[in-house]
């Protein structure tokens, strides 16, 4: 942490900013200038809330110097990180992984008629809803736990994976038996209390970016379940808010290449949330891929048009089909393989 | 809800849309113009997924005609809602009320020393949180219970009432004894398990407008807790995250006035989270008084600089003192009470 | 300047890094921490690229220390600045001004008619667009320097300043006579051609937030002005864009007290860009007098309807006199005259 | 144009607004439902300022029906517009193209250095800005019209086209014989009267997405061009921004699809601006041409860490033949030739 201060700062403001930085646990490194005072500190800032030093008199900006979080951080695991889930399924590595699924498992037919989709596509991943809280009290609300029943059993038969979102920390024990990985939607990405418990558990957790979360911020969610000793944490782009009405939501692929130079995480990224519009996805899809992504999130459907839930952004099974062939295509074209 | 087909859209196309309009429940009024042809929807679409027909083949755009809430508009209480407390004191009506306290209860001096701060102010009300999951999982998390226990005595001893934040749908039952007001966060504005379960109390709910969350976001959760039969909903502008850096959030004022055009629901301001800095809370409290606002919240610490969460938009006690004096005269300057 | 180097950055990224530090013009400040190397520039470092620095090997982070601006930062002048006009008219000091007028000169039936309403309101300040290039080329231009003739009239005629909106240099000199401050608009804040240029004149300039621009980013503007000798600048917020669609733009209140931190220049407030809506700007006016700007400058019309461009954000006459009132029991509530 | 009534909206207001609409020259048709009036206009609306009706009495909300721009909508040319330039080279069909060079020409030997490893890349553009007014009055401002005869002869030299920023209406005369198509600046996006002479003229217009602007902003500020007859227009996404600060704007990749769906104008993707940091530069590039883009424009200098300007964000030539070679294999991938 470096605080500068204001040309006009006083002895005994810069002597009150340094006791406070004692105070705080850290070493003061004094560099006195011709037009202002610099205190640096030496030693462990990573919890420290700098904005408490931003406004004592005579301080002019507070910055923070080393990275708030370290786990998450390149640094930890210069060789990236690969998660692996059973099968030999790999998401990190070489291999582009696609993640398909349904918003909301709605039944058996349904999410059979997908999975057999997913796996004639060469995917090995499931996705799909059991719990959705809906904006309207009337809305469908998801099947639960039974929704979970189905999608094992649609996924053991055609030797997929399960991914499916986890909303409250309650949920987690019973949902343990069904997925092999758990999701955390954007509005729970600092569910400080939600990602602890997660901490605890040792299978792969998938993290949305909030719609409003800074890729820093998205990193420090991270570094909360890594704390507690679950290190498989793969991180995702959804798309952000922006002024920008086009869309539902602003993609922000330049986050791919940020979180893979900042991060040893997996990135994955998710263009069905992050546009919108199913004519979308597609081509955000693909750019996602040549920007570096490690895995492709979509909502696929038989019927589309009549999905219970986010309908105007669910491809259609041939549109999927389409597509995991056009990423092939990508894949290859940025050295990778899916 | 409207739907204008595109220019070059076939009769195909309008009478597939037709039908996915007629199967949605609404009967469908067909305008054929020189350029394009309009379909409107005439019926109850408040439940209606837009962007469903959005993605529809020859569609150009779809319009939502009525809003998507009605207990929460205007027009469903023209004369505006005054939330009743005990003690007579009111919130919506013709007095300006102040809601103070610390980010976090601490111990009993210091919630005992700011209840009397309160009271010799003026104000009525006492706020303060007992359950602060916090980004790092090293940092201070709350009392808990005995927090409110603490601040219900502090508030009883000086006749106050007391707003604490409830974060997960176990804690309304504990907090029940101890509170006059919920306080939703911005981070649960959109916890919608949460809100139903809010709906089905009878004690007033304070919700925070999500960082980015748009205003009608904002009253379309305050219709998902009034759709329970639970009335006594404030809203509370707490600032919205843009690219502007000077201050934490920015502050949309004008979202006052808005709201009070769009819903008969008391506003709230919370100039602390809104601008993050404590030299800052003064003037943006000012503001949004004269802009029209029903109640302030601020946090206040009889040692602002050592609070252990929120130090730095923390005013002191003297600076509150002060902020009262200044916000009558602006209270009065609009015609009200403080 | 600060450098912060990466943990893993080698001695020769950091003598690099010494080096292009040197060759720029500035000394450099080594501390060699346990976790990583600090490289403090000592030297004038306002004109240095920052980002340049950012990207070379080993880098992590680069911090602006001093400000970027001088001339137009609150050390300059701690005082204050206060303009000063004809007819011994101050903007900046304890006296709140407002500037009124419609968004184009029309005709003399129009503006004599506003200047007559102006001045009854006890308003100094008449403003009015005569060069108008509008989105469509088809839509009406303005009048032009007759325009500027006809507005001059008035004022005259009723002992009002004029305000006006140059658009290019070559603008400047036929408006000279006619105006007393000329007013930058928002798509040109960052026109350095345009603002060169004003700052070899000797009258003020008020000078808008581009739609887009940081606060730091107006104050720099600003300086570029007063580095060609003109102190006369008056700063305007006139709202931002963001993902709020409520509202045409989202009213920074807040840049208001933050820029008479930072800076010693008059600040003022325009609630009719700044909300697009007629209805909205009473309050934020009131809002922006509360917060501590120095005057407001809004947009009236006697037919408000039917003004030829922004009518939906134009008051009427009479919501005008009553917004002065309303004004002026803020202005006394915040210690000010009016 | 479609006007929805309040449900309280008087037969007074209702007709108040019928008047307007009819007084501004269209046809109204009325549906009066059990809840509402809806009033749809028929007829030409193009040119209307629909914020005028919106603070009508009684209105509840105005929407657009009709897309405001009609010569850039896709229906004007569903074909798609190619931009033929000399040496049968074509921008807009299925050859991806590569427009690359320095922010500013500094010298002979600097552009031609450049030059010769674009035509080696296999590209056929050069760009270079010959006119740069920076923020501070001190920097380099470019070499003005001699910086334009070395790109010419460098280009000439190598076979390639020019590409050059116009500033101002009066650059456009001398810039004619040099460049072989005209860059509009983010900042001047909507400076309409430089737009409306661009129309006048018959060479392609490279016209760039300002920061704050949205994808219709950008189609109808290419509809001012193109009213003049100039239907040469090309349009660049060049980020957006945003409140992320890990790269310098938000690249906007998916406004690339959308202007693809609503435009039959070329797309341009400039990932140099877009991110503002060299070592993303390679992946939005690459993403930009996998999400349909028709060029990318990229910054390049043979001693990058020392550009007068934009330094940060040049590629090396070295990069830049590299990034060649992958666009090329992502361009196959997608179906294109490069």
């Amino acid at each position: 942490m470096i605080v500068a201060m204001l040309e006009t700062a006083t002895e005994d403001q810069i002597d009150a900013v340094i006791d406070a930085m004692t105070e705080a646990g850290v070493d003061v490194h004094r560099t006195t200038g011709k037009m202002q005072t610099i205190l640096a500190a030496v030693g462990p800032t990573a919890g420290l809330d700098l904005s408490k030093f931003e406004v004592l008199p005579g301080v002019m900006h507070v910055h923070r110097i080393s990275s708030p979080y370290k786990l998450a951080g390149r640094a930890f695991r210069p060789e990236g990180t690969v998660v692996e889930f059973a099968k030999e399924v790999h998401l990190g590595g070489a291999e582009v992984q696609v993640i398909a699924g349904p918003c909301a498992v709605e039944n058996r037919e349904q999410i059979f008629a997908i999975a057999k989709c997913v796996q004639a596509a060469g995917a090995h991943f499931l996705r799909g809803g059991a719990f959705k809280p809906r904006s309207s009290p009337y809305s469908f609300q998801g099947l639960g736990i039974p929704g979970l029943e189905l999608m094992r059993e649609a996924a053991d038969a055609h030797g997929l994976l399960v991914v499916s979102e986890v909303m409250e920390i309650a949920q987690i024990e019973p949902m343990l038996p069904f997925v092999d990985c758990f999701q955390v939607g954007a509005r729970n990405m600092q569910n400080f209390n939600l990602l602890r418990e997660l901490g605890q558990i040792r299978k792969p957790v998938l993290l949305k970016r909030g719609i409003a979360a800074t890729i820093e911020e998205l990193l420090l969610s991270s570094e909360y379940i890594m704390s507690g000793g679950n290190y498989q944490v793969i991180v995702c782009e959804r798309g952000i808010r922006t002024y920008e009405t086009a869309t539902r939501n602003t993609m922000d692929i330049a986050a791919i290449p940020v979180l893979k130079k900042l991060s040893h995480l997996p990135v994955v990224a998710d263009p069905s949330h992050g546009t919108g519009r199913r004519d979308m996805v597609a081509p955000m899809a693909k750019a996602a891929v040549a920007a570096g992504a490690d895995a492709i999130l979509v909502e696929i459907h038989p019927n589309a048009d009549k999905a219970v839930s986010d309908a105007a952004q669910t491809l259609f099974l041939e549109q999927f089909e389409e597509l995991v062939k056009d990423l092939r295509l990508i894949a290859t074209a940025v050295g990778r393989t899916l």
